[in-house]
């Protein structure tokens, strides 16, 4: 599979399902319009899945770790060896996102997808290793175009995999001390604003870690000059091994009609990456969160989300996206499990 | 069980249970506070119920069903039958609330409290029957004042009946042709507002039906000049059979440390009425979602309660409510089942 097979089969949303799914809606037993965006979800999901009588039932969370080369200038309140150890964690069933996921009858896999140092082998572990962590982007690209390449496919091909076992949804999400630094650079990038507008205090750095955070995404982007428009670009110059698998699962979600529900500040980059190498892939996102970091409003806007909650939430992991899961799969089991006016025999509108 | 024994027994918030959860947050693999509003929702859940190790397992959504005398005067946009043909989909499973509640993995009780006809026997249905429907309150008060208690203790004893099954959390949901506009009379006596801005649409009334709401709340609070410090007053004059089972309901679960799941509209009319009898059951209520009726935002905001969800909705049932029970589940479910920082060797902020 090749980054253009990948993206020509980016289809648009099927209409047809949209508007029998939408004519459903108004014969429910209910007032037209009183579910609100539940019922607007459901027509995205069709129109997404082809299906006019849309599930979710097999859900899938991908949580893609990397180091990050910028973590030497000071920009993360915790220390680099976090990563591997929330891996281990992840893999122990011990983090939010395990707790999360088991709640919404979700399973969880982990990849490497450029982890500073190796992890021991381990069932839910699955390495696509681009690297051990991308370069200092305030001094050398993160990556190579060709690694950048490489870190979306095999997101993509993670993605395929899985979907053997079924896959009605993807939520993304991510691990890597420091990777707000270069999420927030590749949203500088690409949405055209100033560091100052889009970081944040990531895992909670003081007021002179957040100085240097915006310094630094400032000079990386002096440095390299990403072109906005080429996804690839931005990505190998700003970087984040993880952020390219997760741009590439996307990718890979859209090419198969399935649904994918964003996460907050990391993955919305990887969602902006992914946005611009194949527009298209717009149309298979859900936002589920409006995160507390810093400029994800901003992002949100700019690939034209409304998110579904709106907690405070600055976690990572998928964490606000799998707590997102059950309003995503009640939207879509109203639209199959209530009862129609004429079937429950209940008097219309006078 | 006398409303003054069942006030009597509503206490503070436990303040132990709460710093121990407060202390157990700080001490889970995430940053500090990243978990936003999940960690607040799960510190207030442990003053509620004095659990350290707080659980939301028993979730029971009890729909109230009642008829209004003022639908004569074409407040509503549906006829009034559909409130007992409405009762009989609850009972076939059919509704949304039936759906949501499934999926929460919630039970349903529907409970007559004085539709304006007899619904046949079935096993899920509680018939509590204070009257056939209330009186036309732009000319008499809803109820009596004996008949406003009997509608408390009966929606109490609903509560206390099913505690017997195990109860961790309560979610009050209604059916009730015209009831918005008893709630947003309610709405207006109880936080001094003009009809005009608490009178919504309801199930969808076009602009000369907005206009009879307003009148018709206007001319009832004329009429009885409803005591807004005396919630009896307000339920009796004002009325809604549903909305004192409701209220009556909420007293009860705060009396057993229960949290209260508030939906929209009408259920926050009778969490009004339950503040106004005892103030004490504000602590126990977490606001589910801000509906799309003019006027609830005011009552949430008077009532000091932030909603967890903001998805345009207007159906009531218990159906928002419904869809936020996961959230509270999985804010709880993390205090539990997450590791913490030395359990899973994770290092901590530097």
């Amino acid at each position: 599979m090749t980054l253009e097979e990948l993206i020509a089969n980016i289809r648009p949303l099927d209409e047809a399902a949209m508007q029998s799914v939408r004519a459903r809606q108004d014969r429910l037993t209910k007032p037209q319009g009183s579910l609100g965006r539940l019922e607007a979800l459901s027509i995205q999901i069709a129109g997404m899945t082809g299906l006019t009588a849309p599930h979710i039932q097999h859900k899938l969370v991908v949580v893609m770790a990397g180091d990050h080369g910028v973590t030497v200038e000071g920009v993360s309140a915790f220390p680099r060896e976090v990563t591997v150890q929330m891996v281990e964690n992840f893999l122990n069933g011990g983090a939010a996102i395990n707790v999360l996921a088991r709640l919404a009858g979700a399973r969880v896999v982990v990849v490497d997808m450029g982890v500073a140092s190796d992890i021991p082998a381990h069932p839910g572990l699955i390495v696509k290793k681009i690297g051990y962590g991308t370069g200092n982007i305030v001094r050398e690209p993160a990556m190579s175009r060709e690694d950048a390449v490489r870190a979306l496919l095999a997101g993509a091909q993670v993605v395929a995999d899985e979907a053997a076992n079924g896959l009605d949804i993807l939520v993304p999400g991510d691990m890597g001390i420091g990777n707000t630094t270069p999420s927030a650079a590749i949203a500088a990038s690409i949405l055209g604003k100033a560091a100052g507008a889009v970081v944040g205090r990531g895992t909670g750095v003081d007021d002179a870690g957040w100085q240097r955070k915006v310094g630094a995404v400032d000079q990386a982007i002096r440095l390299h000059h990403p072109d906005p428009a080429d996804g690839l670009d931005v990505l190998a110059k700003l970087g984040g091994f993880e952020i390219g698998g997760l741009a590439g699962a996307m990718l890979a979600a859209a090419s198969r009609r399935v649904p994918v529900l964003v996460d907050g500040f990391i993955s919305t980059a990887a969602a902006l990456i992914a946005v611009q190498i194949a527009p298209q892939t717009r149309d298979y996102l859900i936002a589920a969160h409006r995160s507390q970091e810093n400029g994800h409003a901003l992002m949100l806007e700019w690939l034209g989300l409304q998110p579904l909650l709106d907690l405070d939430l600055r976690l990572g992991e998928g964490s606000g996206a799998a707590l997102a899961l059950p309003i995503v799969e009640a939207a879509c089991k109203l639209v199959t499990e209530m009862a129609t006016f004429g079937e429950a025999g209940v008097s219309e509108k006078a």
